[in-house]
Formats: C-alpha cells, sequence, structure tokens
C-alpha cells in the first residue's frame, strides 16, 4: 500500500444518478459562479476519509494536484478522478461507501444550486429557510415517513481520547440493539464511534435498514470526512442549516465530550429550547462520556447555569459512564417525542413546530468585524444571549479549522471578544478547558488560540 | 356493487410522498392561481379508470360533487376523497395501482408548479424545453440509467373493436416475452391491450421489474384514464411535452389503428425524423394491425406519400396480423439502437441527441383563429408539413375530447381548415376513413365532426 | 418460428438446486429403479405446456427423440435439453418459468425418492401419508406460515369452451383483486384461465408475492402441462397425495364446469367433508360457471342429491354468471376459516385436523380388476359411497389421458363398473351428460368411452 | 439490567419453520431416544452468548432450572421460554439474531436426526459421511452455487488477549473490504472478532449478503456460544463432521493463536492436505498473529516440523503482524482455488474432490482407553501421524471444556498419553506453551491439566 494516489473512473452503484448536459457542463465550470470548486472540494474532503488532518487549509495543499470530472456515458454519469488519496480505496477499488457519498455531494450541490434556487417565492424568511432545509433533505430521501420517531443525534468532539472513543462506540451499541439510527455530523472522533457501536448492534439485531446519517456543509466537510459507514450523506449549504437540519430531523440528541464545535452545538439546541414557543415540545438532550470526563462536564454546565441560568440547565440530563443508561433513557425519550407528534398532529419525520428564532437561521460570517460587535451580555433574553455565543464559538470553530478563517486569522491576527467582565470571564473559562483537555485540534500541541477575550469597560 | 360513490381517506403506500406545509396549502388553493383545479382533475381522471366516456366535459359533470383534500398526519401526507367514483375501489378499498396514481399526479404537478418553475435560466428555449422534460421524467423517477434499450412506446386508439383489442394484447405479449417494457398515453383499447399482453409474459418470465409507463397531460387525462396496471404514471404540462417524452424515453414505437390522435403521433414522428439532423438515428416504428386492419394502414400509409413523399413512408415498416413478427423487428431495432448509442456515447435512458424542431415543442393553442391560419401547403419542407399536419389534427383530437375544445366548438362551430386543394383532398379522405372505421369517439354514433375542410382558391 | 425442436443447456436462475454426484447419479440412472425415466417424462410434460394434447401417450410418442441429462458444474447443476419442444423457449432462450418448473420437478422427484423415503416411522399409517405430504409441500416451500388464508384452490375441465375459459378469467380476476391466490391442478383451461385473471388484478393491485400453485402428479402431468404462469410447482407422487395437497394447503375451493377429473374432485372433497369428524370444519366450496352453464351443474347437483343425498348438497354453493359474487362469497368463506383455525390453534398454512378416511388416502390403482370390484351400492355410509364413486371416476381419468390406463383400454377394452341399478343409472346419466357435453376429452370428436356401465342383477 | 432470567415465548421472524406436530412431539420427548435434552442444551448455549464460561458443566449447572417449549401456533411455531439468561435480551426482547440461532438449531436437530436418518443407503462409508455433510449443509441453505470462492475459515482460540483479539478484528476488516465473508467456529476470541472486523468493512462496501457462518456441534457448542453476529448458524452432528464441513464449504483458512483445539484443526488440515490424493489441490493456509505472537508460531512451526517434516511446513504461510498482508494473501489464494475449481469442474460452492481419509472421518471418542492407545510414533505415514495427533488434542480438548470429558477426568484422573520418547517430548513442549501462554482454558488460572503424558519404553 505505499502508492498515495490512485486514478479512477466511477460509476454510481444503482440508479443513482443521471444528469442533463446542462448539469455537467455546470460541475465542470471552473468560473466563481460554476461548481466546479466547490464540488472538487467536498468531493477531496469524502475521498480524504481516515485521514488525521483537521485543518481544510492543509487537506486542500497536500492534494493541490486533485482533480475530479464528469462526464455522461451511454449508461449513465461518470467521475473521473485523478490524484485521489489512495485510502479511498482497496486493491485499486473505491470503497462503495465513498462511492455512494461522491455522488451525494453530487446531487445535493446540483440541487441547491439549481432546482431549489428560486423556489419557495412568497414565503416569509424564516419559512423560506426551513423549507429550503425540507427540500434538500427530501430531495435527498432523508424524509421517510411512516416510522416512529428513533434517529438519535449525536453530537461530540473530532479529536477526542482512546477511552471517550470507545465509550461513543458503546453507546452507540446499546442505541443500536433498541433499534435506534445515528446522526452525526460525519467526521472523525464522536462522530464515528457511535456508528461503528451501532452497526454491530444492528448486525446482532438484524436490522438492515437501520440510518447512519451523516449532514455536513462545504466549509467544515473538508476538516471532518464522513466516515465511510455513513450511509445518508446531505450536504447542507451552510452551517445553520446544517444545525437546523439536526434539530429538524433528529428526535433526540446525545452530546458526547468535544471543544469549541460541540459547545457551539450545545448552544445553538438550548437556545431553541428556551424559547417560549417551544416550551411543550420534548426534546431528550443528554449529555455523557465516560468516567473520567465528569470534569468536562461540570465545565461545561457551569457555563451554562453562569451564563444562561438553571432553567437552560434543566433542559438536559447528564450521564456519566454508563451507555444501558444513556439508550433506555433516549428510548423513553423518544416515546414521549412520539405521543406528542400523534396529539398535536406533527410529522414523525421533520419537526415542523419547532420554533427556530431568526438569529439561529441567519448566517453567520465570522469576520474579525462580525466578531468583535457580539454583544457579549447578560442583559438580553436568555436565547438570544444562546444564539450570541453560538455565533461567538462558530467564529472560534472557523478560526481553528476552517480554509477562510485560518487566512482571517493569519491576516489579522486572533478574533476580539468584548463583553461584560462576568460573561467574558466564564467564557475564558470554558475556552481554556477545551485548550487544557487538547479538544480544540487533533493537532493539539501546536495550538495557538484564534481568539483574544477582552471584558468591555464598565460604562 | 351497487353504490356509485365513495368516501375514503388514502394514504401513500410507500414512503412516496411527504409535503410541506406550504405544498399542501397549494394543493388546497381554489384560486386561479392555485394548483386545487388541476389537481382535482386529474386524481378524478385517475379514479374514473375503467369507465367509457372519452369527453372531458362529460366526465366532469357527472362527477361533479366529486371533491379531494390533502392533509398532513403524522405519518406522512393523506388525501380525503368525497365522492370519489366506485369503480377505483374494491369492497371499499381503494386499488393500489390508483392509489399509486394519485399520488404521482401530485408529485408531478407540485414538481412542475414548484420547483421546476425557473429552472434552466440561461437556455435556449428549445433546449429549456428539452430540459424540463428531463427533469420532470427523472423526479418522477422514469430515468432508469444501466439498463439497455428496451422500452417500446405503443400508439394507437383508444376506441378500438374487439378483434384489435385482442391483437393489440399479442403483441403485447410477444414484446414481453422478449423482455421489453411498454409505454403508452395511459388510456383504454391500444394503450391498454399491449400492457395486459406484456403483464402476462412477465409473469411467465418472471420479470418482477418489468415497466408500464403511461404518459398523460391535464388536457387528455379525464378522456384517457389511466389503467390500474400501469406502474409509472407521468403527468407532462402540456401535449408537446408529452409526445417529447414519448420520443426521448422510449426507444421504438408500435401503432397500432388509431384515430385522429394516433395520426397526430405518427406525423409528429415521422416530422421528427425527416429532419436531416436525425438523419442517422435509427427509431424503430413499426404500424402494425390484425387481419382485416389493411384498409387503414393502406389509407394512413397513401396520405402520408401523397403529402409527406415516399421518404417518409421509408422511415415505417407495416406488419399486418403477425405479432410474432412485430416483436422480432423491434427486437432487432432496439439492437440497432444500442449499437447506435453505444458509438455515439449517447445515453441509453434518454435520447438527447434527437434533435425536436421548434415547431414540435411549441405548444399550439386550437383556437378557431390558430387552426385557421395553418398553413396546409406542401410548399415547404415536409418536416414543417408535418409539423402543421400534425397541428390540424390535435386541434380535431381538442375538438373531439378536450374540454376547451368542446367548448369552443359548440360556441363557434366547427374549425375551418383551409388549404392546398390536393392535399385538402388527402386530408379529407384520411379524416372521413376514420369517421367511417368509427375512430373518432368511444360513441361514435353521435359524431359530428368538429372541423370543415375548406379547399384554399388558387391564387 | 419454423423450428420444432430445441437442444439447449439450462441452469438454475438462483441458488436453487445444488445436488450431489449420488443424486447426480440417481438422475442419470436408466434403470427401472432409477430416477431417469420419471424425470424425463415429467420434463417433458414441463416443456411441452402450450401443447393441445392431453393424451400422455401422444405426447411421449412424438416427442421420443427428446432427452435430458444432468450435470454439475463448478457454479451449480446445469440441464442439457435434447430436443425439446421448442415452445418452451423464446428466441432460443427457455421462458423463466419453465425453467423453474424443471428444476421444481428435480427437487420433488429427488426429495420423494431420496430423503422422504424412510420418513415417518412409528406413525400410523394414515399419520404417515399426510406426514409425507406435509413433507413433500414444506420442502417446496409451500408452506407458508404468518400469512391468513388466502389460497384459493381452482378445479374444472381442461377442456371447456371459450364462453367458460373468459369466465374463469373474470373469477380469477375478481378473486386477485381480493388479494387472493389460485392453486389449480397445472393445465390448460379452467386451470389456467383463473390464474391469467389474477395476474391482471395482481398487478393493478400491486401485489408482487401473489402464489400460483400447481400441483401435479407423474401420472397426470403429460396430460396437463403447467402453465408457465404457476410460480410454484409440485409434483405429488401419486394422485391421492396431490388431492390431500389440495385440501389441506388450499383455504376454499371453487369448481368450474368440467368432466370426470373435475367430479372424482368432487366427489373427493364431498366425501371427505361428511365424514362426522370434519362436521364442524368450515370449507368454503363453490361451484360456477357462466351464464349457458346451468345444465351442467343441474345434472352435477341431481347426481349427487340422488346418490349422496342432500346433506352432501349442502356442502356447497352453486353461483351461474357473477364472477363478483363468486369471490365476495369466498372472502366470506376465507374469514371464516380464519376465525375457525384461531379459535382451535389450527395452523393457517396446513390444516393438519382435517380427517381424511383411509378409503380416501390409499392409492386406487384402476385395473380392470379393481374397477370391476367397485361397491357401486347406496347401501353404505355416504361419505364410503363417495370414496367409491370417486375411484370409479379416477379409472375413467386413468383410461382417458393416462398412459398405463389407455394401453389396459387398448388391450382388455373398457372398464366395467357394475352396481345398483339406480345408482348405475345415474352415473350413466352423468357420464353421457360430459361426453354430450364435449368435457371428456380435448380431442372430444373421436371419444370412445373407455367404460362400460353395468346394473348388478338383484339378489 | 439487574434479572438474570427472562422468560418469553418467541416466534420465528421468516417464514422460517413450520412443523409437525410429529416433530414437536419429538422435541418435546424427554426420554433418552427424544431430541429434547440436545435441544435444550444447544438453546441454552444460543441464549447464553456473550458469557464468560467455557466449561460446559458449569453452564448446564448454572442454568438447571432452564426449559424450552416447543408449540404449533395457527401462525406458526412457538418457542416458550423458561429462566433463559438475561443477556440474550434487550429490554425484555430477544436479540434478533438469538432468535434466529433457536430456530437453526431446532432445523438441524430434525433434520438429522429425522429425514436424513436413513439417506444415502448404498454408499460406501466414507461418501456416506461426506453426503451427509453436504445434505445437512445443504438444508441449511449454507451451500450457495453462483458465488465465486470467497469463504474464509478463520481458526483460533477463544481464550485471548487483548491485543490478539483486536488483530483478529484487524484481519476480518481487510477480509472485509476485499468482499470475503467469514466462517468460524462460533465461540469467542478468534471466533468473534474477525466477524466484528468485517461487518465494519461489509457496512463500508454496502456488502449487504455478507456471510457470518458458525459452524459448531452439540459436545462443544455451550463452551462456544454463538455470537450474535454470526448469520448462519449451524450444528453439525459432531465434531468430525463439523471439521469435514470447514474444510468442504471454506475456500481458505486463517489461522490465529490458540490452544488445543486449534492444534487440533491445524492438525487435521495438514493431514489431509498431505495426503497424495489432494497433492495438486490449492487449498491457502495462513497462521497469522499479531507483533509479539512470534514464539506461538514458532512453537507449532517446530512441533510440525519435528512430527509431521517440513513437506507439512510448506503447507501454510506465516504472517506477523500485517492484517493487510494476510487479506492480500488471502485473495490471491482463493484466486487459485477459483482457477483450479473452473479447470476440474469442481464446483464452488463444496469441495467433492478434497479426499478425507477414514481416520479423520471416524468420530473419535475421547475415553481413557481411547486415548491411551493411540499410537503416537513416527513409524507411520505423515498423514496417519497427523490424525493420531489430532485424536489426542481432541481428547485434551474434551477433558478441559466438553461435559462428558470434564466427567471422565473427575472420575478417572488425566488422560495418559504414551509414544515415541522424542514425540512424546515434542508434544510435552507444544502442550506446556499452551498452558503457560494460558490458552488452554478461559479460567486459565485454575487450569489443572487434563492428560499425562508418557514416553514408551524401547522395546
Amino acid at each position: 500500500m505505499t502508492e498515495q494516489y490512485v486514478t479512477a473512473n466511477i460509476t454510481p452503484l444503482d440508479s443513482l444518478d443521471t444528469l442533463s448536459p446542462f448539469e455537467v457542463a455546470k460541475l465542470q465550470d471552473r468560473n466563481q459562479a460554476g461548481l466546479y470548486p466547490l464540488f472538487r472540494q467536498c468531493a477531496l474532503a469524502v475521498l480524504n476519509c481516515g485521514s488525521e488532518e483537521d485543518s481544510t487549509k492543509q487537506v486542500l495543499e497536500k492534494h493541490k494536484n486533485f482533480d475530479i470530472r464528469v462526464s455522461q456515458k451511454h449508461r449513465g454519469v461518470q467521475l473521473e478522478l485523478i490524484n485521489a488519496p489512495a485510502s479511498a480505496f482497496v486493491d485499486g477499488e473505491i470503497i462503495q461507501g465513498i462511492r455512494e457519498h461522491l455522488f451525494s455531494v453530487l446531487r445535493d450541490l446540483l440541487y441547491v444550486g439549481d432546482e431549489l434556487d428560486k423556489c419557495c417565492d412568497g414565503l416569509q424568511e424564516g419559512e423560506q429557510i426551513t423549507n429550503m432545509v425540507f427540500h434538500i433533505l427530501r430531495h435527498a430521501k432523508a424524509i421517510e415517513p411512516h416510522v416512529k420517531p428513533n434517529l438519535v443525534v449525536c453530537w461530540g468532539g473530532h479529536s477526542i481520547g482512546r477511552e471517550e472513543y470507545i465509550y461513543t462506540k458503546q453507546v452507540g451499541y446499546e442505541l443500536g440493539l433498541r433499534g435506534m439510527s445515528v446522526c452525526t455530523g460525519c467526521g472523525p472522533g464522536a462522530m464515528k464511534g457511535p456508528m461503528k457501536g451501532a452497526t454491530i448492534a444492528h448486525a446482532k439485531q438484524r436490522i438492515s435498514d437501520a440510518r447512519y446519517v451523516g449532514i455536513s456543509e462545504p466549509g467544515i466537510i473538508a476538516a471532518e470526512s464522513p466516515n465511510p459507514i455513513v450511509n445518508e450523506l446531505i450536504i447542507m449549504p451552510d452551517i445553520e442549516k446544517r444545525l437546523e437540519a439536526f434539530v429538524r430531523l433528529g428526535h433526540g440528541i446525545i452530546v458526547f465530550p468535544g471543544g469549541a464545535g460541540t459547545a457551539e452545538e450545545i448552544l445553538y439546541m438550548l437556545g431553541i429550547l428556551l424559547h417560549e414557543r417551544n416550551s411543550t415540545c420534548p426534546f431528550p438532550l443528554i449529555f455523557t462520556g465516560p468516567e473520567g470526563s465528569e470534569v468536562y462536564f461540570e465545565t461545561v454546565d457551569r457555563f451554562i447555569r453562569s451564563t444562561l441560568g438553571d432553567r437552560a440547565a434543566s433542559l438536559y440530563e447528564i450521564v456519566v459512564g454508563d451507555p444501558y443508561e444513556v439508550a433506555v433513557k433516549m428510548k423513553a425519550g423518544l416515546e414521549r417525542v412520539t405521543i406528542y407528534r400523534k396529539a398535536t398532529g406533527e410529522s414523525f419525520h421533520f419537526n415542523w413546530q419547532l420554533y427556530i428564532p431568526s438569529e439561529f437561521q441567519q448566517p453567520f460570517e465570522p469576520t474579525h468585524e462580525n466578531m468583535a460587535a457580539l454583544n457579549l451580555s447578560r442583559d438580553q433574553p436568555d436565547y438570544l444571549l444562546a444564539a450570541t455565543l453560538r455565533q461567538a464559538l462558530s467564529g472560534i470553530v472557523a478560526g481553528n479549522v476552517k480554509a477562510p478563517g485560518i487566512r482571517a486569522i493569519e491576516e489579522f491576527g486572533p478574533f476580539e471578544l468584548t463583553g461584560e467582565p462576568e460573561l467574558v470571564n466564564e467564557l475564558d473559562v470554558l475556552l481554556s478547558s477545551f485548550v487544557l483537555q487538547r479538544r480544540m485540534k487533533i493537532d493539539y500541541e501546536e495550538y495557538d488560540p484564534c481568539y483574544r477575550l477582552v471584558q468591555a469597560e464598565i460604562a
């Protein structure tokens, strides 16, 4: 297995994809407006799975000779891969899961860029975004009616220790034994472990239609390559729609230890659930890790209580070192979701009722200016503070692993976050603990914070 | 089975359909712009299968109390049918094939009215139309890559005699024995027989994935209710796109005896094949009927030779009373299509290369004015004359069975078609023979021609 | 399609069959004890489907050059066919249904001849026979648990008129619309029509797992070649086990007009149901035919009433010219069967509880001696008289169409049946009506009765 | 998860099983001749999976209150479990894989005890045994024609260390990536690891029909409970037929470190391959373990060379610490097998050609007398010496973990093995190393050898 690159032609397994000549042209269009740059980047991420890099920039540089071309043959579409990472192949044959992922990428990029473009005219902005999320998921066949709530979203760090990784497998195993399916953000670590565990359990339970849903977006995919076990890969257009897809498609959420990205996800979820319009909506939310990870959850719990208050802390449960307990609690939670949806006539397959305030739907662009302008103060409704903190953490993720974020930090130095002293202090404690616990980046030894915290002067 | 109407709730069999609240609203919208009137009309047609009426107007009047409502339940979309035709039900349960058809209608109307609306910007008009045809078919999962050309389009009258009907079954049987699938226009008669014959043959050959494709459009569907054997029903937006769908999706065409509609289809096909850009493209085209139907084909053949010339007549073969021969010739023809597509890199599943001149793609509205303006003269390229004759016949079909056409005739009298004397004479012979052979309408005894032929004065 | 014979190699479609070298040797063994003669004869019958001959002797003579050889290849078993009837092939390829039938024959002959041979030691004779029937059916995968009673046995003549044939299709269609499956004796006529009708209905109802069960036995198969629609062909070792398979596997029975064979089946069923041990067991039994077939059922009904009495006549219903009514009555009957089986804990898939008296289980060999010895007298329990009459009719079928029967008649003249004058008289009326109605043989014009009725002198 | 025992009713998932009343009676028959004791013991083993005990005796004692009853319901067979081990259940529901195993046990016990009993009359003894192995496997649907050789048998210890276990998973993963299926002896350790690894790889390769075949026998199953991943469980009647099933069904063998049982398997395989009639037959045989296991293979290799000679050693390859290499070598080996089978016309699915000398087919009963009588001398053909050594090791396995063996040792003390001094010496080295490396039993600390080696006096 000495060769590092493979050049190969790939056709879809099933009647997955047929393209029009115009779609082929779009995928080949290397202009700014064309889909080629995006398609190449996502395809590379998919092929690069198994890699230990989480810096988009480094991935792109290492594979600068990679190319991908699309053509239409008499039997269907064909992809030509040039200098693709060898890890995607076994004895010269591409791994089938990765083959599927390539065509999922193609499917979603074309759909978002083309058919969906002008849909939903006449709706209000928030409705339009939700509708777009629904259309993308439905087009990707991720909307499955007639199925009782059983899709558990697993969040957590891509860079976790061995013990924590084994624990995520055990939780996945217990979920799988109970017939639950798993949805994650696609990368390694806490996003891969539950799927592996569930795979073994599903094999024992002879469940052949289990779902391993991976939801990504172009900005993060290169840093979090989808594991080939993922059998439904969906590329949402941006991070906010990715988060919305998680909470509308999933029926419950388990959070494993993680870094800034995980904290961002926690704040997103809590912010939504804190909004009064969602006060009756059951949403199982469990934080869990193995024995030894208590510190992590104490830190997070303390941060939440001191910033968003105890009501926010009442929305989740913390379970330490007990995969069986996690699965049993989640199963009971899904039962409550089922009862609620039946009672309210809400569909099992998409949570239309959940209200997502505009502050969580609007894309946040983490420029130095936008980061500096964040209102880090407790003098606002709790859900809005959650939204602001979510944006702050989103910016830090970008500065850590996303290509434009890394470039911005290189050029202008760390982001500056200014706010209420006590709040900034709590944030400092949280982020420092992530650095200390080596949760910021895979390559933690050289981690150099991409942010600077500033206590606002008291007027 | 005395009751005539049934009221029932219907859910899709599979995970066929999930709708957004906005789509549900559109389907319920009874305004001019809303989809409700169109949806109600098509749904009624689907439910009315087995009826012996071919007048859209009469169907709509008979079922004026029919209503359909859409709602979203926690397990998926649900249709509420009120006063639906009892023939669609067995012991109170809807026939599954009809259930599927209802959801196919819903799928296509929403797609055409919504997502597809603004697709294909930047393309030329002809390309846009072709692209739209492709998108609708792909969205309906009618595009199947990886399958060798085997889809045979069967055209012919919905109002044919017993002998002819049995003959169409025999031809379908021989096609089915050879693994071919069948595509028709959905109605009774020559559109139903081949599917029934093929069904028996496919059962004997243990072919479980055979396709029985029915392609219709809102204007004709009420007059030609889809047979429940149809396992892929597609509603194209108008007659020209329906015709384009036939020739791009199908790999060969068999024409059984028919009336004005069948002649329209023949002229459409010949016109396209006559165009020089299609001169090398193989397209098997066989006219066939049982012993005793020679007269019919002689009339048609004579009409084609005297109007479009012998080159046009060289594009088809006539086989009388030999289903085995028809199937063997078609199989050989499909083999030529396969070789050609491989050689030219054209896809098996959609005939992009076939050039369809604008005159065949543009919707023709059969008003009295437009009909009168048709240039019925041989002083034009053969393919253009074919296009014009196709439009003339399309107008006559509208006057016979379509609601707006019937209304126009009631109000303004028959359409007037004026042209070159010899040409008009040939047309007269053709149409008169259709009347004589009772091919114009199911209810032939009361047939009153909706057209009047006028020989233009020689300048 | 001029060639009459085809030579070809055939492999099973699925992983249907793997044979040991010892099994291959048995199938090749042309000695008396070997399976070759039986296998050749049954294989020929299967390949000869569509033929209009019902004389086993003629079939065998016509195809005396037919040969079949079995071999084992690295991918599985292979059959070599030499001079096989061309009607089994389409463009040189064997029809898949027929291919399956060949391997069903092979499966059953080997199983009966080998593995089953000494099973069931220690059971009583009647139990042994029933157990053997069960084992053969289970080995053929004809026992389907978890399915509600829905298998309708259709009996009736292989030589029926056009109107009657169309009627059997209509009944099959109505059964199929209601999800019922069909089981027959495999031949043409009333055994083929219901399957064709049901096939169309199942296609409309999207029922893809419908069963078309054909149960034959080596003595009759050549005269009643299985239709390729049959998707479960089972070869029972003799006629009594075939009849037992019908009544234990099927959940209800429809009888169409027929000849001696059909009358044999009716007497078999009535004889069993008349036995007191079956008095509470519901068994839907409907005699039906189109308008114009009243005479037939009147004759049969009169014969039953005058020989077995009115209680026997109360066990069936007669429906004339109403396929819808037949299907609705049968559906209601199956519902009663379902309730009864649940109440008594009897399995849905095999009617163990039905008591079959020894006189119906023991093979009856129709020699001249045995025929002459039949006790045709009403001075015995009704069920025993039914058994005796059944044997008489079985002998007549043998004399009409089975090879050894025909040979015996050629050698020794017609069978002589002697009995109570009134009874013999009734039998004469019945049989004469079959001759008159041309129900004895396909080639009815040359029919020469193979029996002679003699009124016993009164002691 | 505090409860230890569960009582539940179990029905088969599929139309797996229908039983006759006579079969039900046999399974309930608690007499010596009845199947109940055997069925109960095997069912308990299947339910006890995940347990860490490998002493049949202890398992049986611990679960002495376990009971199982069979009944026939209207929908099919039902098993009633009383005091079953709780580990087989999740939230009160039996794990599906275990459910399947219960019905596999039932299937094989009935088949072997009943239908198969008198099959194969007229064959020679060796042929009869091979034929019986074939019949059992075919009846269990383990014979799959049309599939290229891809079934890799994995042998090795049930009691191995963590590092070795992880290694077996890695090898399974590499096999799975290349589409190979896995067959083992069902227990924990080296029999479970490869299946888990392959499961993950098959998920990535979207291989949904992968086989995880477990072949056991009543004597060993309680000590080596099948892992629920096993999706084809087969219970052979005795250890010799189990070994024959491995080598006729599998296409190549990988041996991981193990104890006496593994050595027995190695000697079985080498003995057969040493026979001159198998000299041209390719049979990939790879010994492998992680870095650190070199000592083990050196010991085994030395033992083989010094007893059976270098020719025996040329029949296998040793690979240390390289799962990739193992998989690539095995794939190449299977390619050779494929070519050879095609060339010789041997079936892909069952290796009929492999000659198994009578000494390997005859059941060896490990009594003290038989063990003492073994001819441990090099003064015999190599394959016979291998057979003798195989029997010696088989006896030691019985003394370690099988119930009758343990009882015999308790009563009469250790087996005595007498032989040629040098040979006995080599055997001592081998067995001592197993003890030292803790490979004899899971509960190694209390291991007390069940054998005594005696050097024969030189005559």
